[in-house]
């Protein structure tokens, strides 16, 4: 284990001669951490090693904060032929409703993503494809203006997720600050609220969580949502805000407070 | 096997204790037959009797031609509580790219169809949701208006019909006039187009339209596609045109016959 926490022998110990594809997801939701060079190495490494495939979960690419830099794995050594990159519409330029996306790798990969496509989706909403394909267009030929969304969504964020850390501290909470994305986890145990009148079977994040938006009109997604049965004990301690919304003018603070 | 054709002791024998549900399409793609209420009847009378789900594809409910009129078996007595009825907002308002529908049904029923969706879609395109709900509005208040889509579309179309079904005859083919949907069905075995040097392992209606589109710069889709091994062959000397862009202009009719 290095000084960052780390434990590359951990992670190889995952891989054998059966390990089909691991799911990479940078920056993360919902730790907001931003993997680095070397780290994306590390898994590249073993990838290589072990022929795995590697489905890139990269939606929040371009929502990454000073001092961090989005790094897509399908572009070192050896990656490309064996990477799935995604990509959402929806996260990109904040419209999640949108319910468009896309799939960036070699043609021997995509070609059966396009067969899945074909028979589950048919297709996507065309009007919205358009407006998308028009979006990229004007973004990618100003990729350094302050006008391009590329550069100025981050920005904007940046001021948000500074002000929502601020907020959390100033009522006794550690926040996670994150490096990219628009998430924030936090420590909710250090507030000891008295959660003993709760149906009892709930994980603590839970019922927390259901405490907050009725005694308090905040909302929060609890992490332990986000785990599978062995880790969801280990992270039943916090709970993950947005802060996409959260309004730079403090009169509007409460109002804006949401989930996802 | 009544004059129609039709034969209700073969659709009995196909229920029993076991059936759980039965899929309806109405008015049917491909054929275009659109389902009497007499003959609807015969069908809730067996999904009431076996205690029996009735999944009901209405997705052309608003393109029924002269002489039919589409009829929901969730209005028969006793289908209501068992019915899920399909409709689409591609279909109703020629907008096909748009991947919005709806299911109508009691809420014991769709609960579980929303459990799916959170799961699945998530979500469907909220912008053009709004758009959907803007045109409901303003069409269910001018029903029998010339302007309602619901009054226009189907008048429109039934010209295309005619003219589609009178091109066929002048080449010698018996088209099967629908009564409703934009869909048209025809034999083409009695052209004797000569496939033999075609691929022989794949039925006939794949052949033709191969031939079709090569050498006559016409696509259709063969009808075997829509069968299952049980049915293929009893269906492999027809294909499906789409008449929904035909031209009633005779300049562009070459140019207009496309597939779905």
């Amino acid at each position: 284990i290095d000084k960052e926490g780390r434990n590359p022998a951990e992670l190889a110990s995952k891989f054998n001669s059966k390990t089909k594809a691991i799911i990479l997801n940078t920056p993360h939701n919902p730790i907001g951490k931003v993997f680095t060079r070397e780290e994306l190495q590390v898994i590249a490494d073993l990838c290589i090693k072990h022929d795995t495939l590697c489905i890139s979960d990269e939606v929040y690419e371009w929502l990454v904060y000073k001092g961090n830099k989005h790094i897509k794995i399908a572009t070192l050594p050896g990656m490309w032929e064996r990477t799935i990159t995604i990509g959402s519409a929806g996260k990109t330029y904040s419209v999640t409703g949108w319910k468009l996306g896309w799939s960036i790798g070699p043609q021997n990969l995509i070609k059966h993503l396009q067969v899945v496509h074909q028979n589950t989706l048919y297709t996507c909403p065309t009007p919205l494809q358009e407006a998308l394909a028009q979006a990229l267009w004007v973004d990618y030929k100003r990729m350094d203006d302050p006008d391009c969304y590329f550069y100025s969504l981050p920005r904007e964020l940046e001021s948000k997720r500074d002000r929502m850390a601020q907020l959390l501290q100033e009522v006794g909470l550690r926040p996670v600050v994150p490096e990219g994305g628009y998430f924030m986890i936090v420590d909710v145990s250090t507030l000891n609220v008295d959660l003993s009148d709760v149906d009892e079977n709930q994980p603590y994040d839970y019922k927390f969580v259901r405490w907050m938006i009725s005694s308090k009109k905040l909302s929060a997604i609890p992490l332990s949502a986000f785990c599978g049965p062995e880790t969801k004990r280990q992270f039943e301690k916090y709970i993950r805000f947005c802060f996409i919304k959260v309004s730079l003018n403090m009169d509007d603070i409460a109002n804006n407070w949401v989930v996802r």
